[in-house]
């Protein structure tokens, strides 16, 4: 991170004075005509074409799986052995303890809920037949599809703030400790939506050993970007699963991870990684959902990555095409809004985003000045619970489809945005 | 059909002088040492070859849909078009009340029952908010995964009988009037599983305009055999949507439908198809759960297929695969078990299920004999709810897999343990 939140507040008292100049720069913006978009995680065409050679994969006449089994055919719930083997050793978890499925890790995510509402966890009842709600605690700020699914099934959600090393573990402890409606906590954490942070293994340990009113809480440890580093050094998060293991809490944890932003998005793969017990719990509920997962497409993938090394030299190519747009991201803002007060951002080693705070009360107005001026950005109050940031001053920027004399011309779009709506105010 | 089920309780009285005749016979076949399974309807090797060329498609370079999206990335999530339009057309429904998402239609439904139990469906109240439990009409025989769908969930099941022309719909709308608990049906309306039957005009007409004690009724219509001929005249159950459109009940019918056995088990494309408030409701939950389904394999089926003619094409080579284990099994029971009173078959148009009605009393020792001369067969009961048929007479062969050689050897050594047992039990 290259600065820290609270300096947002301090603006620089001479920024009123720019107000006509400020207004000029926007209508001369505005007279451009742009049409562009920093909303969404997406990966770009360019990114997209690393993995082209899938789409001519496994070749006619190549459809048997290392085991023998006809990878056309019913059966296989649990996965592809060989494709379960490469991401078990980038996820640090037993192959056995890893099951492999279809199309995106939201999916597993939604059905593990369901499932602890419906027939309850490992040890527990029925969350559905909990008096009165139940309750998520939500890092923020954090992935909006995540508060989605709580919203959708009824659950109640409490926030605790993010920290450089993932949620704050401390606040987290307290709450787990005194109210039994807590059930679960989200948590991405290796380059978290959309602040960049990574769980250290202080916050893990913490997270994994502390009591629990609810016997039946869990971790919903969605590592989204576990293997999507911007710096050649990757960073890795905490191993929560054995952690949990140590801590004697082995069923705390479930892990998701995906092939989304790997190779295709929705074409991919998905991951959930757990306990034994976890494990047989999702498959025995799976068993009526589903034959089997599709085989195809994950002896598609195995054989195009081979090994792990593979996957890591995959995306050591994302990392190129992405690192340029990121650097621009926090080049501009440096450049434009340097120490004008008018905001901090991170600057994450991986994963997706550029979590940006702007002057309190001023991120409504910075998102609906850009897109006046054809700039689509995320809503602000997405990365919180029902859209609301109390604050109104976190805006999330995704600055991966865009190409990067794009993702340059929006930033810059972005800068006198944020400093005419900081003027405005001031 | 060839025989109505009554018959098979006239036992041929002088069977049990065959007693040690039959056991010499069945000494034999175990001495054999067979391996052979006719347990569950998977394609044949011979059939999954027939869609080879699926795995180098759509091939480097060719990832754009017909609207020019790239299939590469999230999004589209009712479904890609030009695959939508193909199967609209085989199903009989508009493609915009047509959903092409992943894996198989087992998903689907499970889905549809789980958003019924935790949102309500359309105009209805949530299914788990009900005073006690909720029912599901299962008309037996039938498919076992249905039922286990139920049992999960804990909905209660009764039985109503088929019929040649589908579920007996008067004692489907006798219930269906008085006990508002009961909320849905399953139907094979095509081919049914196991017994082959169609549904006809009548009794789908029936079924869409009963009064039902439920506002909130509705039937799920899994069209798993739509294309799936096994003789040259491609029969066609009757277009339930449309019916309970006419009848003014648009929203009682959900249809399913998959690729499963047209392509690739598992590694295919679902369909669900029904009323736009239906469609609605069925995308609006889905949002929370998929930003899209894989639409690199629906473009990879739609160029594999070109078009419904395609798709009709390609299922007249399954027929020529098929067809000919079919006419085995009915040739070796008729030949075996003749007038013998032992036994009646169906002798289906379509599907994957032979339907074989035995002794009252004795189709679970057919099944322990066979297995014991090394038969699989699918365990007797399972086409009843919980496994328990109360006849105990009834069992599901299913010759796809099998080399056509191999079910020929299969089918006689099973009339002979169908022999046996009924001499056993005479």
């Amino acid at each position: 991170m290259s600065t820290s939140p609270e300096q947002a507040t301090v603006v620089d008292p001479e920024l009123a004075t720019r107000l006509p100049e400020l207004r000029e720069q926007y209508a001369a913006l505005q007279a451009r005509g742009l049409s562009l978009d920093l909303t969404r995680g997406k990966p770009s065409a360019e990114q997209l074409d690393l993995s082209e050679p899938l789409l001519s994969l496994p070749g006619e006449g190549n459809h048997t799986s290392a085991a023998g089994t006809d990878v056309r055919n019913y059966g296989g719930l649990t996965g592809l052995p060989e494709l379960r083997e490469i991401f078990a050793e980038l996820l640090g978890v037993p192959v056995e303890q890893l099951l492999a499925q279809d199309n995106a890790s939201l999916r597993l995510m939604y059905d593990c809920v369901v499932q602890a509402m419906l027939f309850g966890v490992p040890g527990g009842e029925p969350w559905s037949a909990t008096d009165g709600p139940i309750t998520f605690l939500c890092p923020v700020p954090g992935y909006d599809r995540h508060f989605a699914i709580c919203e959708e099934l009824g659950i109640r959600m409490v926030t605790v703030p993010m920290t450089p090393d993932g949620p704050d573990a401390e606040a987290v402890a307290e709450l787990v400790a005194e109210d039994p409606s807590v059930k679960g906590i989200w948590c991405v954490p290796t380059y978290a939506n959309p602040d960049g942070s990574v769980v250290s293994e202080a916050v893990a340990r913490r997270l994994v050993s502390m009591p629990t009113a609810a016997p039946d809480f869990r971790i919903f440890w969605d590592n989204a970007y576990a293997v999507h580093h911007l710096t050649e050094h990757e960073t890795k998060s905490a191993n929560a699963i054995d952690l949990a293991d140590e801590a004697g809490n082995p069923d705390r944890v479930l892990m998701f991870a995906s092939t989304s932003k790997v190779t295709f998005a929705g074409a991919g793969v998905s991951f959930l990684a757990s306990s034994p017990a976890n494990i047989a719990w999702f498959s025995e509920h799976l068993s009526f959902r589903s034959i089997g997962p599709d085989k195809v497409n994950q002896l598609r993938h195995a054989l195009f990555f081979g090994d792990a090394a593979g996957v890591r030299a995959h995306m050591a190519k994302h990392r190129a095409i992405l690192a340029p747009k990121f650097a621009a991201v926090t080049r501009i803002l440096a450049e434009r809004l340097g120490d004008l007060g008018v905001a901090t951002w991170t600057d994450p080693d991986g994963g997706y985003f550029v979590s940006v705070d702007v002057v309190p009360g001023t991120a409504s107005r910075v998102v609906e000045l850009a897109g006046e001026a054809g700039i689509k950005l995320t809503p602000a109050g997405a990365t919180f619970p029902y859209g609301e940031d109390p604050r109104n001053a976190n805006i999330r920027l995704a600055p991966s489809m865009p190409p990067l004399d794009e993702v340059e011309v929006a930033m810059d779009a972005v800068a006198t945005c944020i400093l005419l709506a900081a003027a405005e105010s001031a």
